[in-house]
C-alpha cells in the first residue's frame, strides 16, 4: 500500500509500505477513506517531536471501513464505517478506569507517532473497541474526519476544563483549527461573549462567521486594554490558549477575570512566567492537558443532530494520493488561507 | 393607587388600596411599570393557596422604577429600573448564604402571597439590595418581565436539576408556560433531541417553533411507547416534569433513562406512587424543589447578548388597568390560545 | 469441584459440579480462597430473583488465587490474588465507557445469577482484565472480601449518591451489612453527626462502636420526632435508606431536611408512595441505583492504608465446606448477632 | 482603649486609641476576648503590604462579646459572643452573591489591613451580619480563634481547591500555621498519604503527630525523589504549596501525578517559573486564590463535634497587654518552636 513516510527532519515521501496485520486480537485493520492534517504532523515534519522516529507512517486522523477484526474484537466487523480516534485506549489499565485515555498504559497518542499512522491506504488500530467509533450509514463523514481530533481537543481542553457556562465572556487566543474547534463547541454553552484573538484578519472573519462576537487582531490592537474595556475592567470568565507560545499564555494570565479559568490547549515548548505575584489572590484555576477522547460520542450526537457543523472548519480537499500537496498547502496556511485540509482515498 | 385584591376563592376586584411605604431601612418601594399572571394566581384565585389570605394584592412577577429606598438599600436609588424577583431573599441567613433563596428565613415566595404584591400601581420590596436587579437603558422590559420567576423557574428547577447536557435527549411533560421556559434554557446545553410532551396542539406547535424537536400529544398516542421508540428503547437522559400531576410524574419515571435525571418543577397536590420496585435498580436521579433565582444575573445577560428571547413566551397584551380581562384571557388559556399576558402601566 | 448449588426455592445443597474453564479469552478461571453470604442469597434461596435457575452457583463475593487466564487477559496470571467483584465489567460497551458497570451490556450483576458464581471451589470471570482487582502480598485478605460488594455498595449508593460533606448530619436507616458499609464509609467525609435508625439494640450497639453518634430503635420511639429534635427541626442533609421497605423509604422522605439528598440502597420489591404534595418544595435530591463498583481501587487504598477496617463487620466465620451451617447462621442473623460470615478454602 | 497600632516598617506600640463606634447601621462594635498573631501581620510589620498605613491598628483574628450593634444588624445583639472572620462580606455585591467573599466589593480583607484590625480591645466590623458568626455557650473559644483565618485558608485554598478526596497521596510543602491547617482539615476527606515537606525538624515532627504519615526535610533530602519513590514514580494527587516562594511553587509542579492538582496557599511577592514544557501534557490543575470564609460554619460545626481540634496549633498563650511579648515569640517562632500563638484579654 502507499503511505506518507517521515524520514527525518525535513523528509517525507509518499511512498510503498507493506500493508498492515492484525499483531494483537484486539486489532483492527482499517482502510482509509478519509484522513486530514494535523498541526501537530508540520511539527514532527520539523523535528520536533522525538518520539517519531525514521520511517513512521504519519497521522492520527480520520475514518475508514473495517477491513478485519482479532478475535476479541466485540463491537465491530469486516465492512463497518468507523471513525478513529487520536487516542487509544486499551480500556482496562488505571488510567483508562479513570477515563483518562491520553494516558493510557498501552495507548495515549500512539497512532503515527510511536506505530504506523493514518495517512495511508490502511492502518493498524490496537484496542479497537475502545478506540473506534461506529459511523452509521447516514452520516456526514467529511465532518466526523474533524471528530478524530480537533473537535474533541478544543472543546475538552478548552471549553470543559475552562468551564464555560451560560452568559459567560469568554476569550479564546489563537483562530487555528484548534481555536476555531473550541469556538464551535463553546457555543455548546451558550456563552454571552466570545472574543477571537489572532493576528490574521481572514482567520478573525472566518471566528465572526463561526460564532465571535468580538475578534482583536493583537499585532494591531493592545489586546489586554481592548479586553479590559469590552469587560468594564473586570477580564473574561475563560481565557483559552490555543497558540502555545509563551507571549500568549501571559496574554490569558491578564486577560482572566477574578474567579476565572484560565485553560490552556497549545503545547507548549517552553517554560512560561506565571504572575503569581498578581494571581495568587485571583481565585483563578489554570489547567494544562491532552485530550482524552471520552467526548467523541457526544460530539457525535451533536453531528448527527446538526447542532454542530465542524464540516465548516474544511478549507481545502484533495485526494489521498495528492498527499505532498495537500502538505505543501497546509504548510502556508496564512497564505492558502487554510484551516483544514481533507484528504479523500 | 389601584391593585388587583383577592377577596376569598373566586373573588377578586381592581380596587383603591394605601400606595406601600418603606417599613424597613432594607426595604424599597418600586413604580410597577409591567406585570404578568402567573398560573400560580389562577391557584391563589381558586382558593387552593392557604397563606393568601382576603385583601391581599397579588402578582409577584414584574418591572419598574425605584420611587423610595430605605437608608441601608446600597445598590438602588429613586429612578433606577429594576426586575423584580418572585423570591425575597435577606442575603444573611443560613440558607441566603447557601444561595437557598427559595427558604430565606424571612423572605422566599412572599410577595403577593403573604405580602402585598406586584399587580398593583406599587410594591414594597423587603431587602432590596438582594431582591431586585438593575436594568441598563437600553433593555427588552417586556422579555425582562420574563425573568421575575418562570425563566429561572425553569432553568433551575428544570434544567440544572436535569443536568442537561449537549448531546442529550430530553423530555419535557408539559408545554405551558413553564415547560417553555424549561425548552427554551435547555437549548443554553444543546441537547441533540427536544421532545415536548402537552395534551394540547397549539402548545405542541408553539413548542416547535421554540425549539422542540419532537413532539408527542399523550391524548392521543401513547407516550412511553413513542419515546421509548424515538430512543431505541433506553428513555431519555432527562425527564422534565412540567405540570403538577400524578400521571405526568409517572410518566417521566416510565421514560427516564438508566442513569438520567428527572426533575419535578411541578406544584404537586397530591402524593404520586414511586415505581421504586423497578426504578431502584436504573441509577436514577430525581429532584423537586422551588426556585432560588441564583440564576437570574446568568439569564439577564443571556436576554441582553441576544442569546434568549423570553419575549416569544408574550401572547397577550393589556393595559395594568385592564387586568380583570387580562385575567379572563388567561383563565381560558387553551381557547385564548394564551401563554404570558403582559401588563403595562 | 464442591459447589452451593441452588435448586429452587428453599433448596440449596453442597455438591459436586464440574471445574469451569475458559470459554473467552478475555475470562479468567479463579479457586477460590475466601467468600461470604449476601442478603441477596437470602433473596434468591426464597425464589425472590426470577433470573436465578435451578442448578446455579450462587455467591457473587469472594477473593482468590488466578488459576488460568484467557489469551487477552492482560493485567493477571496464575497465581496472582485477585479480589471479585459483584459486578462484571466488558470495559467497552456504552454504558462500561461511562463507569456505569452496573448496568454494562454484557456484564453488570451477572455472578451467582445468571452465570455461576464464587460459592465454590473454582469460578470462571468474564472479562477478567475489568472485572478483577490485584491483591498485594501482604494484605488483609478477610477486610478484602468485603471490598466485593458491601463495601462499595454503601459507599457509592449511599455516601457518593447522599453527597455526603464534612460537617453534616446524616441519618442511616437500616443497621445490616450495608447500612453498616455505609456507616463506616460515610466517615471518608467527617459527618458532624452520624444517626443510626435500626429496630434491632444488638445491631444498634455495634454502630455505636462503629461511629454512630446517636441511634434510635424506631421500635420503641418515633425516629421522625427523635431526629427533629436532634436536628432542631431541620432535619439530616442526608437520609440513607438501606433496608428497602415503603416504610423505611418514607421515613427517610420525613427527615431529610430542606436541600438535602435521600439515597436509597434498599432493594425494593414494591412501590412506595412520595409525598411530592410536600417534598415538591423542599429541593431535595432522591437516588436509587446499583453498585458500579467504581470506587473499589479507592476502598482498597483505604484499607491497605488503616483508614478502613472492614473486618469489623465479620462476626462469623466457617470453613468453605461448612458452608450450609453458615447459611443457617447468616439467616437467624438477629439471633446469632451475626453481620457478616466468612468462609474460608 | 488599648491597641497594637503600626507605625510603619519595623515600628509598633501598644497604645491608647479611640474605642471605636457604629458608622454604619449594618456595623457592630466587638469587645476582643481572645485573638492572635497571623504571619501577614510580620510581613505587614516588614512594610511588605502596601495598603496598610502609619496609624492602623492590625489584626484580623479573633472573638469577642457583641458590645453595640446598628438597627439594621439583625443577626446579633449585644452580649452576644462571636467569632471574626479575617474576611468581611457585604452580602449584597456581586461576588458577594457568588460566594467570592474575598472579593466583596465593599469588604474583603480589610481588617487590620485598610481598616482597624482586632488586636486591640474593641473593633468595629462593618457587615456584622454577613462577617460574623454566633458562638454557643459551650463552645472552646480557643480552638475558635483558630477559625477567623487559618483553619479556612487552609481547607478552601489548600484542601478545597486540591480537590482531596478519600485514598488519595497528597503532598503538603510547607508545615508552618497554614500548612498545618491543611494537614488537619485535608483529612476530612481520608486521604491514604499525606507527606509533609518542610525545612523545619521540629515542625515536621509536630506534623507527624497532627497526622502527616510521612514527612521530608527539603534541607537535608531531594524531595522530588522521595516522594517519586514512595508514589511509584506517579507523583502526588494533590500538591498543596502553603509557603509562598518560587522554589516551592516549582517543587510542588515536579511532584504532581498526572490528573493531579496544585493548590497554591501561600502569598507570593514574585512570579515563578511554570514548566509547561513538561506540564502541558499532565492533565493537571493549578489553583491560587484568596480564602472566601464560605467554609467557616461547616468548620464550625467539626470542632463542636470534636472532628475538630485546632487548638493543637496553639503553642503560646498571652494576656492581651502582653502582645509586644508575643510578637516577638512569633518572630521567632523557629527558635520558640511556636506555631500558633494566642492572646487573651
Amino acid at each position: 500500500m502507499k503511505a506518507l513516510v517521515y524520514h527525518g527532519p525535513g523528509k517525507k515521501s509518499w511512498e510503498e509500505k507493506a500493508k498492515p496485520v492484525i499483531k494483537e486480537q484486539t486489532d483492527a485493520v482499517v482502510k482509509i477513506l478519509k484522513t486530514t492534517i494535523c498541526g501537530t504532523d508540520l511539527h514532527i515534519m520539523k523535528g520536533d517531536v522525538a518520539t517519531v522516529t525514521d520511517g513512521r507512517i504519519i497521522g492520527h486522523e480520520g475514518i475508514g471501513i473495517i477491513d478485519e477484526v482479532g478475535s476479541s474484537v466485540n463491537n465491530f466487523k469486516k465492512g463497518d464505517h468507523v471513525l478513529i480516534s487520536c487516542i487509544t485506549s486499551c480500556g482496562k489499565c488505571e488510567y483508562c478506569k479513570k477515563s483518562m485515555y491520553s494516558h493510557c498504559e498501552s495507548g495515549g497518542w500512539i497512532l503515527g507517532n510511536t506505530i504506523d499512522g493514518t495517512q495511508a491506504e490502511y492502518v493498524r488500530i490496537p484496542f479497537a473497541d475502545n478506540s473506534l467509533y461506529p459511523i452509521p450509514a447516514n452520516a456526514d463523514e467529511d465532518a466526523l474526519v474533524m471528530l478524530s481530533d480537533i473537535l474533541p481537543t478544543g472543546f475538552e481542553c478548552g471549553v470543559l476544563n475552562g468551564k464555560v457556562k451560560p452568559g459567560d465572556t469568554i476569550a479564546i487566543v489563537g483562530a487555528g483549527p484548534i481555536g476555531m474547534a473550541a469556538l464551535l463547541t463553546a457555543q455548546f454553552y451558550t456563552p454571552a461573549e466570545i472574543i477571537m484573538i489572532d493576528q490574521d484578519n481572514n482567520r478573525l472573519d472566518v471566528a465572526k462567521t463561526l460564532g465571535a462576537t468580538h475578534t482583536i487582531n493583537d499585532k494591531d490592537e493592545n489586546a489586554v486594554e481592548k479586553v479590559m474595556k469590552l469587560t468594564h475592567g473586570k477580564g473574561v470568565d475563560t481565557a483559552i490558549e490555543a497558540v502555545g507560545l509563551p507571549a500568549t499564555f501571559e496574554l490569558c494570565g491578564k486577560i482572566v477575570a477574578a474567579g476565572g479559568h484560565l485553560a490552556n490547549i497549545g503545547v507548549h515548548g517552553k517554560s512560561v512566567i506565571l504572575h503569581l505575584e498578581s494571581l495568587w489572590s485571583r481565585n483563578i484555576t489554570i489547567t494544562a492537558g491532552l485530550v482524552d477522547t471520552v467526548s467523541t460520542p457526544m460530539l457525535f450526537k451533536t453531528v448527527q443532530s446538526h447542532k454542530l457543523d465542524p464540516k465548516k472548519l474544511i478549507t481545502h480537499r484533495f485526494k489521498l494520493d495528492e498527499i505532498m500537496e495537500a502538505y505543501d498547502t497546509f504548510e502556508h496556511a496564512a497564505n492558502e488561507k487554510a484551516l483544514k485540509v481533507i484528504l479523500t482515498s
